[in-house]
């Protein structure tokens, strides 16, 4: 079901083909993970609703695949922390703007930033450096869904702290990301909505999240769940 | 550039939107095998060369992904086993099969079967078990690249030896399949043609590598070999 909605939405121009095969990489990640949140998935996502809360400017950047897969996890994530949108696309055409810019609205989302971009981010080239001064330019904490490891990597050279959403732990954007949540997308915004809940009052509980968080442990661990489920296939 | 060429063949109607969805899958595995044949993998290939060799009746089966990623190397294998090339498609159309075959036939391959089928794969539905007598129908010995799970569990049970190039060690079509080769099919097609020159003019060491070839011994050395990479990413 999902791939054929994919499909779809590449014929609403919001996900370009390469995006399917980015989210067929995608797919064999959650397979080798068994299509659950692993424990330290579930752990950065407690992380990535601590370090939602805790900022000053936090923006929720949403792509192609994002729109497509997971409008309604992330808009409500940025309703309840609360955070802003900005769409920003590895393929920018004004025409794929508007498709998932509008694709975000007909969801409910109020003020998506990214129409207007006055800004660049440093070390990125073409259109993919397009960002508005309000949004992205100007956050402290950002969250990435389904990023490209330059763009990534040029975020937090801009001394921004970055939660990625990305299910390969190998990934550059998961070495680099300041909190690397290793998940599926919509079970990822189903558990940082409920660690937003949970944390939201409580601001020494998100400090002690945060400072026991690694992303170098959490990597690791990862890895050791996921072979942990490979080898018992063949037990 | 692969990725470029595959959406290409989407245009053109080699591959299906949902292929490209299925090529990333791939993707996903050839990375955490470090983008090499691994060992197993090089044992599966050695042990395919010799079942085609000893086939009565071998029989290559293409599909839209394995036509546009690979042709020459399917068409080199058919030429020096001999086997026979038949088209089978999981999303049937008459213009996809003309495509398919045209490309194949451009590349140079000589009495593509497929057009015309007379019989159906038992415990398949719709146009997908559709096959022609002279080539799935009546083969000993199928080489299938990129295979559905259902198919080939079809074809077992039909009789056949299977050997698949799946890169998923846990597919159903590894699982089931005869002799699995986990590996991308350029790689894949490469070693299998090597073996098929070494092991030629030499049937004992044929029968040797085919009685010592194990399904679960082969993946489960798959496993571990992923593993082993993966754990050194993070040590």
């Amino acid at each position: 079901m999902t791939r054929e909605h994919l499909v779809d939405m590449v014929s609403q121009g919001v996900v370009t083909p390469t995006g399917l095969i980015s989210h067929g990489r995608g797919e064999a990640f959650d397979y080798l993970m068994g299509e659950r949140t692993i424990g330290p998935a579930e752990e950065a996502e407690r992380a990535a609703a601590a370090m939602l809360l805790e900022a000053e400017n936090p923006v929720i950047c949403v792509n192609g695949n994002a729109a497509a897969l997971d409008p309604k996890g992330l808009i409500a994530i940025a309703e309840a922390v609360p955070a802003k949108v900005e769409v920003n696309l590895f393929h920018r055409t004004p025409e794929r703007m508007e498709a998932v810019i509008s694709l975000l609205e007909a969801e409910g989302a109020k003020g998506v930033l990214g129409r207007v971009p006055e800004e660049r981010i440093p070390g990125l080239d073409h259109d993919r450096a397009l960002c508005t001064r309000e949004g992205i330019w100007s956050s402290d904490v950002i969250l990435v869904p389904i990023e490209d490891g330059d763009r990534a990597e040029a975020l937090i050279a801009m001394g921004k702290k970055v939660i990625s959403i990305d299910i390969n732990p190998l990934s550059r954007t998961s070495r680099v990301a300041t909190v690397p949540i290793c998940d599926e997308i919509s079970r990822a915004t189903a558990n940082i909505l409920r660690f937003v809940e949970e944390l939201k009052d409580d601001r020494s509980a998100r400090l002690k999240i945060l400072d026991g968080f690694s992303n170098r442990e959490c990597l690791r661990a990862t890895v050791d769940s996921i072979c942990g489920s490979l080898k018992a296939e063949f037990e």
